[in-house]
């Protein structure tokens, strides 16, 4: 028997991520405002992006990591809500004609086919200064010292040199080898991913040691998730994805981790990289339990 | 004599918009980012975007009020630069062939038509990011409370009940009354003017009575210049403004201040407004020299 073992009464990992998505899907409600002059056509926008389905992974982390380190869970869920407006935005902005010139998101019309883009252009910019209201907010943590750190952390992750450069660098595609490659999707994935990992060990104060597995972990599993996302694009099931795929890269003439590596030796990756991200998590033993689990969940997804 | 006249040796209004200017400009080339690798064109058009010719009108409010009060000279131009990011971001966003379309801003080519659409809505989104990374900073304040003060206020003036929500609201134009359009001109344009004036108060930590007449202020002289904007369209000349003119909201059937009242009392309305702006300065003497006299220069500017 493992120590896990002890904790089955526990709901499997599929639940858990269902509780979460619930509860972070709830909070948003909350959060988000609603308007109350013509002005709700762009409130009712940032909601129908930001309250769709979606699997809430980036908050999962930040709230799993939170119970971990057990860092205050309503400063860690209204600092993984203003994570999750981020990522909201930067897909309505993403899906933009100008950009990926996507229909669906989700099997759902992406917001400027379901608005116009207009409406979709600010949204996503306010969707972006309602994160950073949310952080700078009293009721996110007493201390303006923790919250000042959040805003600055999830700026710079969302930035030039974070997110927004990194969609500049795919937009461009001038990553030709397997530096840039990394380099690109580090900035446009895995900053958000590894401020799902900030969030918790901010608000928590971690010690030093714990604090490292877990940043190790966070850069293990981006980089596993960028592959990951590559050998979807070939391989991924078009209508389990709600997009389409089928080798989109490719056929745009892009360069990516699949088309570097071949489709092979990027799945080996893929999985190398995910034994050493669960490693990472030795230190914690049994309590982490669902993160361990997630990693095989995140990679893995038909969604 | 009056005490102003003993002041003379101050360089005139002009000179002293010039200088603070400069400071800003100055001070936005060291804080935007400069990037390493191909995402260079982001941070270029960035630079484009926020570093062109402008007469930092927000900046001179916060900067000259912040003279006022003798709030730390270096936080408020911190906070004054931030102001000005997320201006010039919406900006960015504004000119898209989706929204405004237009060409020229101020002589030069817009961001979308200097670079490219995606570009542009990159661009815009990364100045937004950086502004709270500027305020977020210890460099800004020494004091967290004051930072995240900062980040709260300027993120309400940014966002769907604020600038975002104005611009949502002009564009489907369903505002048919003065209170309609007055609500949506002090959504789009009112908020980023009165921010400025937060700024100074914030840092200083402004006395009640001052705080208050400084918001009556602020008030007053935004309403006056949207006004006047409206007045602009119909009367500016399109050489001078450096874009169109010639009554443009009234060609796409608009609702304005001009429109409503028509030119002789719209002008009125704003030499009233501009009375009153300056008569709330009385408090201060002589002091608030600069503030009331750029009441006038901001209210007939032609460009």
């Amino acid at each position: 028997m493992t120590p896990v073992a002890a904790n089955s009464d526990l709901p499997p990992l599929k639940q858990r991520l269902a509780e979460t998505a619930d509860l972070v899907t709830m909070a948003l409600d909350e959060l988000l405002p609603r308007g109350e002059g013509p002005e709700v056509r762009l409130t009712e926008a940032m909601r129908y992006a930001a309250l769709g389905p979606g699997k809430r992974i980036r908050p999962f982390f930040a709230l799993e990591t939170g119970r971990l380190l057990e860092a205050d869970s309503n400063s860690v869920l209204r600092a993984a809500c203003a994570l999750e407006c981020i990522h909201a935005y930067s897909l309505v902005h993403d899906d933009l004609p100008c950009m990926d010139d996507d229909d669906l998101r989700r099997g759902r019309l992406t917001v400027h086919r379901a608005y116009d883009e207009a409406t979709a252009v600010l949204a996503g910019d306010a969707l972006q200064s309602i994160a950073f209201e949310i952080l700078a907010s009293e009721d996110t943590h007493e201390d303006p010292m923790v919250r000042c750190e959040l805003v600055r952390l999830l700026a710079q992750a969302s930035g030039a040199l974070g997110m927004a450069g990194g969609q500049m660098i795919d937009l461009i595609g001038v990553h030709d080898d397997l530096g840039g490659v990394a380099r690109m999707q580090r900035l446009k994935t895995g900053a958000l991913i590894v401020h799902a990992f900030e969030i918790p060990l901010v608000i928590a104060d971690a010690p030093e040691k714990e604090g490292l597995a877990l940043m190790h972990f966070a850069q293990d599993l981006g980089l596993a998730y960028q592959i990951s996302d590559d050998v979807l694009d070939v391989e991924g099931d078009p209508e389990e994805m709600g997009k389409g795929t089928g080798g989109k890269d490719a056929e745009k003439g892009k360069t990516n981790f699949v088309t570097l590596l071949g489709l092979g030796e990027a799945k080996r990756r893929v999985e190398m990289l995910s034994d050493q991200a669960k490693s990472r998590l030795d230190i914690f033993g049994g309590k982490a339990r669902y993160l361990r689990d997630s990693v095989d969940f995140v990679l893995n997804r038909r969604n």
